[in-house]
């Protein structure tokens, strides 16, 4: 019988892949994804290359996962009762330093994701998707709740609002996108497009 | 007495110039930025890399010209009257077939800022501003009409929505910016967003 992927990764504890990943986003801050060697991660983490091929099957399934790993905690869990409350704790996960640390490294990656067709794929598989997951549930909840109506076209266009305002702001405005911006393009745009009542 | 740039650019007639953009625009399409050379466009268009230099100063100068002498006219004398007819006229500049092959070549330009900072200089001050300065008109017309309040919070986010809507269809809807695309986004985001009444 074949191997899961999940059989496979469960030969390494929580911790070693912690490790792991924590050496692979080093290095991918040190030379880029395309200078990133498996050579590399297996010197810098005293494992074999074979382990890193068996556990994760590539570099680009390698990079997504340890970019996945950095993500701070699903929001999957979050229900704040409001659709400001749970856009607002989607956006805020990761504190200002942080996001101006991963603006930095996803900036590299979407350029290596142009050159490295593997890598879009992992990257949409292990980290696009569960994000669109996420943002459907949070809508969903806000259909429920009777705060958004199911029929209101902005609904298909969330995802393209905060996008924008992630990359406007890091590549025309040329500021972070610090919470308290996100937070001020939620209430300003997200909220008002969806017809939800903003309270200032 | 310093010459100014157009003073040199002006030694060209426009359909000189223009046939040099057009030939640097289809070798960025054959070979990508980094590797286009002012030596292939002075041999692609018969004339000498001295030329060249002294009409635009250097590679990214000349692309960045190249690239604005693409974009179908200004909408600087565009003024429909109404705020909708203003941004419709805006995104529609391009038609659908024209939008599609200037996206895989902006997509190309956007990595390649990423390693060339006059390359994004060149950018900002020939693309960007120009741009960012028609939206302002549009937007101050719209408030002097008294279609949006000058207090609107979305105002200083119609970029971001409009950036979002093209960078998300491309990248993570994977499909091409169409112009009915657009006008849906203006009718579901941006309209709502600045508490303009969209008449569906």
């Amino acid at each position: 019988m074949a191997e899961t992927a999940t059989a496979r990764r469960s030969r390494l504890t929580p911790e070693r892949a912690a490790e792991l990943y924590t050496a692979v986003l080093d290095l991918l801050r040190e030379v880029g994804y395309d200078a990133l060697t498996m050579d590399a991660v297996a010197a810098r983490t005293h494992s074999s290359k074979a382990t890193l091929y068996r556990q994760w099957g590539g570099k680009a399934e390698l990079v997504a996962h340890a970019m996945r790993h950095m993500k701070p905690g699903s929001i999957a869990d979050v229900d704040t009762g409001s659709l400001r409350g749970d856009l607002a704790a989607l956006v805020t996960r990761e504190d200002d330093c942080a996001m101006e640390q991963n603006t930095a490294l996803m900036r590299g990656l979407a350029m290596a994701v142009h050159n490295n067709p593997d890598l879009l794929r992992a990257f949409k598989e292990l980290l696009i998707e569960p994000e669109l997951e996420e943002f459907r549930r949070v809508l969903r909840r806000a259909v429920d709740r009777g705060e958004v109506r199911e029929d209101n076209p902005a609904m298909e266009f969330v995802v393209h609002m905060l996008l924008g305002a992630f990359v406007t702001r890091t590549l025309i405005d040329e500021l972070p996108p610090t919470q308290s911006f996100l937070l001020s393009y939620i209430d300003a745009v997200v909220l008002p497009a969806l017809g939800v009542p903003t309270t200032t």
